[in-house]
């Protein structure tokens, strides 16, 4: 390493390739961000607009910072197969699925290049940069349009005997609930703690009361929380059941891995001071005694940033040969 | 090792500390039981009972193998500390809560000591000499008095960071229930997928089953299951609601571990017949597509000896430096 961070550091160029939108960033080995930039994420049947797309992000940079650009580090919304080289299946970018993504990307960039799902690439951002910091045993739950999971274990990330490891979103919490989630099953956690069930939650009640602000409005996510941040009894009983399912969605996690943190992240994080009472409480009557009373139940602190920072961090160790 | 099997090889004194039964095995390194017994576990308010049992039995084979015994192997019904020195708790076997057995059965024994949760044990069991021959990601699930569980995650166990993971008979499968479990919370898979579940389920069911054969007789798991293999419809019926509530579990914990298989044991696994679809269709159902059509669910081989063959597995590792 150079003396003069910013001059001989090693980059990362990190994607997070989301099904909206395209964040790419420089990280270097301290964490630090050098450079980023947002655009959304080309939509087709073609994995070449995606391909594109990030050949151009990088291109952008590769003039100025070129030589010390030491890997690519791309996370993408989906399943990546045990050699992290080919999308198995990515449910927000269908065009990427059984596509070779790693070894198309590796011809166009000569860096290496690494992939992996981005709420594993988020978990590691926590851990490195984050609130899960020291932690060697971390669980990252995102609340955003889902929900999704990554889980580390004794500081390395467990994708499971299928890539598919961490799928809190889709376990179940409600089972003979009706409503059917995109994934096939009934009752997942991502009917009852994401943007979208905020949303759809609201608008099934909306009837029941009356004198709900919320009438008014557009319905999106962020107007509930400020419904409710307003006292609007509509919104605080949405967040309410937010809290509650979430909260079992969380105890049945701690009595099957046990992790010493939960790092919640995400857009509906934003709720937090309106769901965690009574998320906290079914955890605590929920989840084994002695371990619901150790475990830590933190909101994220890297925000966006979470994927990117743990997809650079990804790649700085396998650079190292770890 | 010796040329001549039995003679110089090394054995393991395993026992399996049970709430109702003491069980212990002399093992050799190839999984060979050499010498077993069994007797009811010593009641009392002071673990002096369980350690003069322990003492006694290991004493009756070493005049005969002594020199051969290279450490004692004990499996607890409860949770053990990080350390694996002091039995945290053991809901069955309360005497032993906070106490170092591992300290006080060194010193009796003059063999190094080793202490395991016993479901652990019975998943590196399975994975030595049974249905999880040749896997490195296993889950074993037993379903006896309570549900238990045990996850190896790439070869080694997995304990959590509080040593309590694999509490899957504590995961909520139905939220909603007022069945309250001696854990403190409600709607456990032990209320429905355990031995004692059969029993109180077909109990609260009777009056509706006018001419099920279960009027005439006291009720236990074997004779409900018995029931159920002459058609008996009530019996039928319980089995039916083990099966699709052991499915939601097992269907989270596919989700969130991802394992590549789950090893079924207890004595309720004598049902299998009768439980097995509607459990593999809500595995189906609910799971994550791809890995729910790949994890294997088989039911487990090495019966009652699982924990004395692990908990024996165990030590040789140990031994072994691993």
């Amino acid at each position: 390493m150079s003396d003069k961070p910013g001059e001989g550091q090693k980059l990362v160029f990190a994607a997070d390739l989301g099904g909206t939108y395209l964040r790419v960033a420089l990280v270097d080995e301290s964490g630090k961000i050098h450079h980023q930039a947002k655009q959304r994420t080309p939509k087709g049947d073609s994995p070449d607009y995606v391909v594109d797309a990030l050949a151009s992000a990088a291109e952008r940079w590769r003039s100025e910072d070129g030589r010390r650009i030491a890997a690519a580090s791309i996370m993408v919304p989906g399943t990546v197969d045990n050699e992290n080289a080919v999308v198995v299946q990515a449910p927000n970018l269908p065009a990427l699925a059984g596509f070779p993504l790693k070894a198309v990307l590796e011809e166009r960039f000569s860096w290496p290049v690494l992939l992996e799902n981005d709420a594993n690439a988020a978990a590691v951002g926590e851990m490195w940069m984050g609130a899960a910091r020291g932690c060697r045993d971390v669980v990252s739950v995102t609340l955003g349009t889902g929900v999704g999971g990554g889980v580390i274990l004794d500081g390395e990330l467990w994708r499971g005997a299928h890539g598919s490891a961490g799928e809190i979103g889709h376990s179940t919490v409600d089972p003979f609930s009706n409503l059917k989630c995109k994934c096939g099953n009934t009752g997942c956690l991502e009917m009852f703690a994401s943007a979208t069930a905020i949303v759809r939650m609201t608008r099934e009640d909306l009837p029941h009361f009356a004198k709900s602000v919320l009438h008014r409005e557009e319905l999106t996510a962020e107007r509930v929380y400020d419904a409710g941040r307003g006292g609007d009894e509509l919104a605080l009983s949405v967040f309410k059941r937010f809290g509650v399912y979430l909260g079992i969605g969380l105890a049945n996690l701690i009595n099957i891995i046990d992790p010493e943190i939960i790092v919640i992240a995400g857009g509906a994080v934003n709720g937090w001071d309106l769901f965690a009472r009574d998320m906290q409480r079914e955890v605590a009557e929920r989840a084994v005694r002695v371990t619901a009373q150790q475990v830590k139940i933190a909101v994220a602190e890297c925000g966006d940033n979470a994927g990117l920072l743990g997809a650079a961090r990804l790649a700085f160790d396998k650079l190292a040969g770890e």
